[in-house]
């Protein structure tokens, strides 16, 4: 009974009626396992136990709804409960992130449910979508800002000016971030949400290792800044997509496999892309797929009460099974595309140089990304005085090319320091 | 075979592993029902045939999609086709927003599925999301742009400024309009999603008939001209709400019922709202419920590809269920909620009128509204020589009594005309 089992206890007790009518029989609350019995719930004391173990054993459950959060003991009070043959709600997105095949398993051994809509953008359906509704289609890529925390952060540097550390410890104060917010801030939720996301998109299975990450600590005000300057802003983004096969392996054409990129970072978006307007602790993921086309979902991606709604939809969806005898479609991983590291994936860079301020040195720099294949968008040149500074945007090239050309721009005499590198996402070229 | 049923075959047949992976068993096309056999479709041509009820009744076939639309013939090979136990997947919404009752009881009756995601706003899942995802929560109002062609054309008035005529012509030359635009401009179409969505979204059953309707035609560009000096735009909405109970009935605290409230008209949007930035032939529906807040969902609403995505999503699910034995849920009305009245319904009126140029005529004028129980939120006057334009802004009033002061007004000796009434939704006061 944390923020969100509180909430979910809330709308089993106070629409009880509406959700019998929408499963076919009753809803029956068994009991609630919390950390201790002596806090007031405002529950009868008769439901609370402390031993979570034995709650998921009783013979009078048959369906377990999980909102602990961690990797144990959520994993093994849900693997008890579908070998059971209970079914079982959960929004655990960490666990899902790694255990899925395993819990997939014994659901499916077990023919039993296992639902996880509120795993991933909290109210917004996007889980159910990718595994029913475009089941019939071939997503090509996932884009999604999925962390409220770090979405709330960008936000307001963005609207405020004010540093990464000031807007952290606003964002603290105001609850939406944790005391440690290490998990939000460094990208691991958004990498996590990336994986199921991937998994349902491509399927495939894709755990949070194979998922490149970088957090949000490294954005400074500069970095808004510059973003303005070029009609940006900067997001956390989730990215899933198709790339290319690997060098030397045989094209799709040819029998041989696309492969997957998953990862989450900080980037540039264009202000008239759609993710650009999804400010404050919103959510929104963009699934672009062939026959569909590009869809966007977007709304409350946490908080107790949106994440009870997702909860309580599949539980009202599990508990039909359980009465009509249907089931939850289950894992689908035949595709086994293999992942893409992270310098085979094609982005864009955006690079921010201090420079001598003398003739030749635009040249040398642009030479720089020539010997390394990288493709120049547009340089601008602004002149400070004590020296000049360069901004370069490339067009798409592959990330170890990008990530090599800076660091051979690190070496040159006449590059003073490279004081910001973002990548730019969100643009067809 | 037409524009939808095209593209269905095309991905039934280039994606068949893929569909038989996901299904767990190969999806076989059996036959495709046709108007004339001569035409070249680029398909075998024995899986054609013009005789659609010998193809349904066929033992080799156990599932049945239909992409005819109109009422007759598919509501008898839908009913024939449920009857014999086999499931549908349609995208007919003229059909289901009359016959859904009917369809849904046959489906019940055999154990067959009825899918029809494609129904409303094409490709954009919504209704999975309002019979699945929400099944736990409870829908406040459903507020959507789901007619692409009068998109269409109020964004190209909004961005040209040419008249509706012109604009009409226009969108008919570019294939976004058909031959016979009164389905779409005059909110028959829409209408028909309005009633599918208040149905899924109150769990109540809700026809066409209970759709209050007014179409896009008589919009001029002078409308939307207004708009922009409100900072608003003009969009085709289909609105489902709850408003309170009856005059004289019981409120829902004292056991008595909500209504619901179904309309479908153009109305300004300020341009701060999501909705507003949805221009062309995008579609777009925003749901809010009490514990998920607010939702939106974005895509292409028509088009043949777009549309078979979702055809195809519903046909993976119903063969999967076909398969391991699950069901769709089936139609859930136990709310049984009445419909109220479109004069019941509160909303704002922004009324535009020619008025003779002396003192006093604004109080009358306002006197007026006064009179009828609106409170006004703004009143602006501009003097034009021959006489005064005043622009007033209301406050929510019941649609009855924003009507009877706006037929007060034209009877009123010291206003020369009435020259625009729009509504204003989206707007929280």
């Amino acid at each position: 009974m944390g923020n969100v089992g509180t909430e979910v206890v809330r709308i089993l007790r106070e629409h009880s009626e509406d959700l019998r009518s929408r499963v076919g029989a009753p809803v029956v609350l068994r009991g609630v396992a919390v950390r201790d019995l002596a806090t007031d719930r405002g529950i009868p004391a008769a439901l609370l136990t402390t031993d979570a173990d034995a709650l998921v054993a009783r013979d009078d459950v048959d369906l377990v709804v999980e909102v602990i959060g961690g990797i144990d003991p959520p994993r093994r009070l849900i693997l008890a409960a579908l070998n059971a043959g209970k079914s079982v709600v959960t929004a655990n997105k960490a666990l899902l992130a790694d255990y899925t095949g395993e819990l997939a398993a014994a659901a499916e051994r077990n023919r039993a449910d296992l639902y996880f809509e509120a795993a991933v953008a909290g109210a917004i359906p996007v889980v159910r979508p990718l595994i029913q509704s475009l089941a019939g289609d071939r997503v090509n890529r996932v884009v999604g800002i999925v962390n409220g925390t770090t979405n709330f952060i960008l936000s307001a540097m963005d609207e405020t000016g004010a540093d990464y550390a000031d807007t952290l410890a606003e964002a603290t104060r105001l609850g939406y971030a944790e005391a440690d917010p290490t998990a939000d801030v460094e990208g691991f939720d958004a990498a996590a949400k990336a994986a199921i996301l991937a998994s349902l998109a491509f399927h495939t299975r894709v755990t949070a290792a194979d998922v490149y990450r970088e957090g949000i600590s490294k954005i400074s005000s500069e970095d808004l800044e510059t973003a303005s300057a070029l009609n940006c802003t900067v997001k956390l983004l989730a990215i899933c997509e198709r790339v290319a096969a690997g060098p030397g392996e045989p094209s799709p054409e040819e029998g041989g496999k696309e492969r997957v990129s998953v990862r989450v970072y900080p980037a540039l978006v264009p202000r008239k892309h759609p993710l650009a307007a999804v400010s404050g602790a919103f959510n929104a993921v963009v699934v672009e797929a062939e026959n569909a086309g590009r869809l966007m979902f977007y709304g409350q991606g946490a908080g107790g009460a949106p994440t009870a709604s997702a909860v309580l939809g599949d539980l009202v969806m599990a508990a039909r099974n359980k009465f009509y005898g249907g089931r939850a479609p289950g894992e689908s991983v035949y595709a086994e595309l293999p992942i893409a590291p992270i310098g085979d994936t094609p982005t864009r860079y955006h690079v921010n140089l201090q420079v001598e301020d003398r003739p030749g040195v635009l040249a040398a720099v642009a030479g720089e990304f020539a010997k390394h294949g990288v493709s120049i968008s547009t340089v601008r040149q602004e002149g400070h005085g004590t020296g000049a500074r360069l901004v370069v945007v490339t067009h798409h090239a592959l990330e170890s090319a990008l990530a090599d050309t800076v660091a051979a721009l690190a070496e040159m005499e006449s590059v003073t320091s490279i004081t910001s590198v973002l990548r730019l996402e969100g643009t067809e070229e």
